[in-house]
């Protein structure tokens, strides 16, 4: 049988994971020397077996890709020779590609990496190109937790429409409509090419006091997803609420998204609980597959 | 030609080690996101070029390293077949073994990485256990700066004894006694199996007014250095010198140190000098070797 085994960083997620597949949880052993390296020790029950370790690639990113790589050597230098790891968020995602010459595409290099420490299935959640997994070398899913995030949806809205804020999102809001019975629409982002400022367009139709909802796969700063709060109360809506799987909510982006009228903030637990928003446990949309895959 | 690069950390030794090589110097665009992760843009003139990449792997470490791997990943991505790495200071090189079951040896997962990213041959200064430098594959070259330290060393002090402070400096003391022309003599360090704490015995004679210089590669905490300090003074050394490769010095450490009694500290510019202490500039012992490797 698999061993489960939490990483450096996912302490908030990896007892109740540990409960729904119902298996005992291993826990890594870990800290920071005094100059700064990481340190990290697996339990040796774990040593030799097949684990699945859970770890979320979260600020500091790049101690938590550190620390994974030498909890994978640990492993692998102990024999383990299947490692299942559960990333409920991949960082360097959205550097998917060289958009200036001479840029790395980190997700490559970060996927690669996994793959060559020994990593050799992986479990994500919501990456933002699912297109970026083909450079991890196994087999890899990406679960886009629509269920978990429109079960609490449901009991804070009624008839809402849910809102694509650019072309990116639109799949995602046909998912999240079709699991709430209700409409979706799309709105046109513009990158100002001097400024870089983004400006928000549609063709909005009166909403009437419905309740919005946006949708999106991560809140980094919070730019677009005010403006697209701005426009839709503008035209017309009740509430604004706003459903992520990743609320990182860098430097103000939650002041800032307050202040534009967002109502609340309903996001995956793929990162610390630490901000005061209202975090769904998604960690049951990928029980079976862990076990199974 | 080979292209110079200037990583994300060589500020301080850029400049100087692109003149003594004769070479123009290129540099890596560098920022953090607002979310944490590390970007970096290598210049389009290196591109698919033979390139030295100068980077030390200074604290914070494993963002030394990710943008390290995210600079050779930009360089092989375009083309480029020889990446030459000239890494004054290589994290995590006291991590040499697995001192306890479950414990990765992170310079073998650092040194990989760094083959698998397309590094191909590798000059470092000083590294903890020169043997470790078989875990890189291609060729890699250990340089210890006794010649730059201790020309600095001949202006400071007439007739100084060497001193190793344990077993692992002796070799050292022997190369800096050849250069200064004196004696060397080693101190025993032994740790208290229970509480850790360091003592140092020897059967030092008296030193009768003699200064000595101690000589080690890192000091981190200090702590062996200042009752190695304690010591000599107490055996009546005069001055008591300490040179290093490199100061890391964390937390309180030049503070112990100079209440142990050390008169100065000299250490080569591995590390950025942002201490009060005497640095000295080493990349002149490796120039040639840059050039021709």
């Amino acid at each position: 049988m698999k061993k489960l085994l939490c990483g450096t960083r996912a302490d908030w997620l990896c007892e109740v994971l540990a409960s729904r597949m119902g298996l005992p949880l291993y826990k890594v052993t870990h800290k920071q020397f005094p100059d700064g390296e990481s340190y990290v020790r697996v339990p040796e029950e774990v040593l030799g077996e097949d684990v699945i370790v859970i770890q979320s690639l979260i600020p500091p990113q790049n101690d938590s890709i550190l620390e994974l790589i030498l909890i994978a050597e640990a492993l692998t230098e102990n024999g383990t020779k299947e490692i299942t790891l559960f990333a409920p968020y991949l960082a360097y995602s959205r550097q998917d590609k060289a958009f200036l010459k001479g840029e790395p595409i980190s997700i490559k290099a970060l996927l690669q990496a996994l793959s060559f420490f020994g990593i050799t299935k992986l479990v994500t959640i919501d990456i933002h190109k699912p297109e970026s997994l083909i450079y991890f070398k196994g087999p890899a899913k990406n679960v886009i937790p629509v269920s978990s995030l429109a079960s609490e949806l449901f009991k804070l809205s009624d008839n809402p429409i849910i809102v694509a804020p650019d072309k990116g999102a639109l799949e995602r809001a046909r998912m999240f409509s079709e699991k709430l019975n209700t409409e979706y629409i799309q709105l046109e982002k513009k990158r100002d090419v001097h400024t870089g400022e983004i400006s928000l367009s549609s063709t909005l139709k009166n909403l009437n006091g419905r309740d919005a909802i946006i949708v999106d796969d991560i809140i980094s700063t919070g730019g677009t997803i005010a403006e697209a709060t701005k426009l839709l109360k503008k035209a017309g809506a009740r509430k604004v609420f706003v459903t992520v799987s990743h609320a990182l909510l860098v430097s103000n982006a939650l002041e800032k998204l307050r202040t534009s009228g967002v109502e609340e903030i309903i996001a995956a637990n793929t990162l610390p609980p630490k901000h005061n928003i209202r975090y769904v446990d998604i960690t049951g949309e990928v029980k079976e597959l862990l076990k199974h895959f």
